[in-house]
């Protein structure tokens, strides 16, 4: 009980006490203050020496409990996991509260004269609204109650139909047996968690990746580990390498125009990545969020387009390019996880809404799509190219970015000693919003970086917003390197 | 090794030759023929023997693996689980395929002219469409691209709002911040399972019980232990006992109506149950899908409209009195599972479509509500007493049935030697379909049971059908009969 006096709880804070107790325990076993096997006081004692309610205590043992940080032993308590300390890939079983996505989701409260850099999702003006009101009513007219009634769990034959040859055109040859409708692709993540994963499972990312994926997987009690990314995806050494340790279930990727980095993997990459998946059985996950928006690279091909031998689940969402409220997209499955899915699918919602997944089949089938794409792609490659001028003429030399070539994200590494969580608050005095780095790291990690998305800000707002954080990051440089100067200046004679 | 003979795979067999696999090897489990940390073959070897692909064998111990049959020692091989021989409770982590509510989810071919007791879903046309048309028209030109956006993981909260009014009218106070908006029912008990059960833990269901809730709990490797029903609710002393022993972190009730039964607990039961679990602090989840349609009940009250002591989970679906393929529901969440519950909602879907939310806050704003409520409830009421009417008439006096007092489903047992799932073939000759009871046990037990269910069938179906099975039953009961007639008669003279 020596480490109560670390404990310092605010009752007037806005934060939950179980929640403060938890991360100053987390904080305690992080920092090794508390050994592994080490029995965490029984509730009643604790919650007595910090005056606070038992329940406090139990909801902040739940939560360590949850992440992995402790386990509990019937009629005995509560004690620190030995195999959490020292080791930097832990298992944990919730997100981290902070940075989970919350930006993508609109958390960041962004005023009306704001520019979001932040959110990664297309401004409700580029909806066609009127369009897909006209097929929803037709399906109303056409459909009646039907259209409200229980959906097959796979989804709408028609729409299944009709998606098999919207990817055949993009070089996709699979059966429409293999196709299951979703509801969103978080949800196509959390299906192949829930119908794929067990317990203690290794999960491979990326390293940065989409937060919204690794909290899915972490859900299932999932181990997750991550491979650095470089210019033409990840490192293959380090993925043999981690696969012979970890002996992971699966690999979760977005070979085109990644989240956040916007890279892109080489023809090369990609073939190689499924020769070591196939070599190791460790399942592909592609997420194909935007391949779609291909400005100027060689070879946006996905995944499942080459794979031969059926390793890989393919996630196809339509959030980025149509309108992300409708929550649908789509899995194509190998045959042998197929039962798997169709049950975590039945399990976790029944099914996608009947009339959504109608709706949207007639305006696959009526061929608007087509003209929709075309006038999205032709909108955000006028961002996409101001966006890259823009960076060339008003962001200090000291500043890098490997210049995407496709897709809506740009990944900037900021020069040594300024920190994007400052800019991120100067920022914020100019009325400009963007996603800090450290947010699409495993441990949350702060290497200088920050994603700028173009998918919600106009080309005007491109021109304003990157020119303003130009001049932030110079007058830090400046001020940074004063700083050194300073210290310079008071540097002892030796 | 000495198993191998027993197995049998047919390579023409419609079903995949690693299910055939994992059936054969789960029997021989269940058998006791292979022993509780007795190693499996390794799978090259197995392989081999059986003349089958590696990744059949492969596919076959992961299945086993994920409903806990047998476990994994890496570099060593995959051993039988001890603590699931002996036990009837067994921990699994998949549905079993068979009976997996595919029934109501409209898995049983039912023709033109079938008469349909097996959906517990209303007929499409009892469906307001028209005026749901109407909403969400004048949705779409109010909010334009903003119905399409993302919505809050929460829920829209003017819909939010419009709930905490709508479930005040039944006796519970709510704040606005406790409401979550879900995709359905199915989806509530999913976030559930997802924020709150460990990997391991235990829950108490009924006996019998909802398939798609013990599916969800399940699918999180939760230990299921069920509570036989009575005429007033489950037997309060068992539940007692088994909480002491089992320790369970939740219990799943539907206090009124239950699915399939159709019993009501009384208030006193009700009380009790908030009671004792109280005492040993398990959070009780309450399904509420249809207390609504209360014909004949004294109380119909809810146990959250009871819960002054914020231990109730409750979870509200629309599928039964509005329509199913709107998938939207809500729960009411105490505060100390909000936090799990929320981050649980994200990382399964990010949010329910906000196209949907908006159609039906404005439906709830409008008051048509009300009517359509009204409308349901005489609809279902001139059923449910034709329903009454027709079972007294029709069935013969071996067949029991504990009328409920409201709601669609009605639970027959029938008299013993008959068995349902004959019925259930003599009935299709007829076509008529009916849901046989074993799909709603934990073990799928044959306790002589069904269920019918009046939602999906008009009045003269009802007449027409009951007519029909009273009178295939009489028969079997003939032949029963007459079974033990030759019997006797073939009786050895002693």
């Amino acid at each position: 009980m020596e480490f109560y006096g670390e404990i310092k709880l605010d009752k007037e804070d806005s934060q939950h006490l179980y929640i403060q107790l938890y991360k100053a325990l987390k904080t305690l076993i992080l920092k090794d203050n508390i050994k592994g096997d080490q029995r965490l006081p029984p509730i009643r004692k604790l919650a007595k020496a910090l005056s606070i309610n038992v329940v406090t205590v139990v909801n902040a043992y739940d939560i360590l409990e949850k992440e992995g940080f402790v386990y509990k032993k019937i009629g005995s308590g509560t004690y620190v996991s030995p195999q959490i300390l020292g080791s930097k890939e832990k298992m944990i079983g919730v997100p981290e509260e902070e940075g989970f996505s919350l930006i993508d989701q609109g958390y960041i409260q962004v005023g009306e004269n704001m520019i979001n850099f932040a959110s990664a999702t297309p401004m409700p003006e580029l909806f066609p609204v009127a369009d897909f009101k006209a097929v929803l009513n037709e399906v109303l007219d056409r459909d009646k109650g039907y259209a409200f009634g229980y959906q097959e769990s796979q989804g709408y034959y028609p729409l299944r139909e009709i998606l098999k040859k919207y990817i055949q055109s993009y070089g996709i040859d699979t059966e429409i047996d293999n196709i299951q409708v979703i509801s969103g692709a978080q949800q196509g993540i959390d299906l192949i968690a829930k119908g794929i994963l067990n317990y203690g499972d290794t999960v491979i990312v990326e390293s940065p990746s989409y937060t919204g994926a690794i909290a899915a997987f972490r859900s299932r009690g999932a181990k997750i580990v991550d491979i650095a990314l470089e210019e033409d995806g990840i490192l293959l050494e380090e993925l043999e390498k981690k696969i012979i340790i970890h002996r992971p279930k699966l690999i979760y990727i977005m070979p085109n125009f990644q989240n956040p980095t916007g890279i892109s993997y080489s023809g090369e990459k990609k073939q190689k990545i499924l020769e070591i998946c196939r070599k190791y059985q460790v399942v592909v996950v592609e997420d194909d969020y935007l391949s779609e928006l291909n400005f100027y690279s060689m070879n946006n091909q996905t995944l499942k387009a080459i794979d031969v031998h059926q390793q890989v689940i393919y996630i196809k969402s339509f959030s980025k390019i149509f309108m992300p409220g409708l929550r649908l997209g789509f899995l194509v499955i190998p045959s042998r996880f197929y039962d798997q899915l169709i049950v975590a699918k039945h399990s976790s919602d029944i099914s996608t809404p009947g009339l959504l997944q109608r709706a949207f089949a007639l305006y696959l089938e009526k061929g608007i799509w087509q003209g929709h794409l075309s006038y999205m792609e032709e909108q955000y490659k006028e961002r996409f190219d101001c966006m890259v001028q823009s960076l060339k003429r008003e962001m200090p030399k000291e500043v890098q970015c490997l210049l995407p070539k496709g897709g809506v994200n740009f990944w900037l590494t900021l020069p040594q000693g300024i920190s994007p969580k400052k800019l991120y608050e100067e920022a914020l005095k100019e009325n400009i919003v963007f996603a800090p780095g450290h947010l699409f790291f495993l441990g949350k990690e702060d290497f200088g970086q920050l994603r700028l998305s173009i998918a919600a800000v106009s080309k005007d707002e491109i021109e304003v917003g990157i020119e303003k954080l130009g001049k932030i990051i110079s007058k830090l440089l400046i001020k940074e390197s004063k700083k050194k100067e300073s210290f310079e200046h008071y540097k002892p004679i030796l």
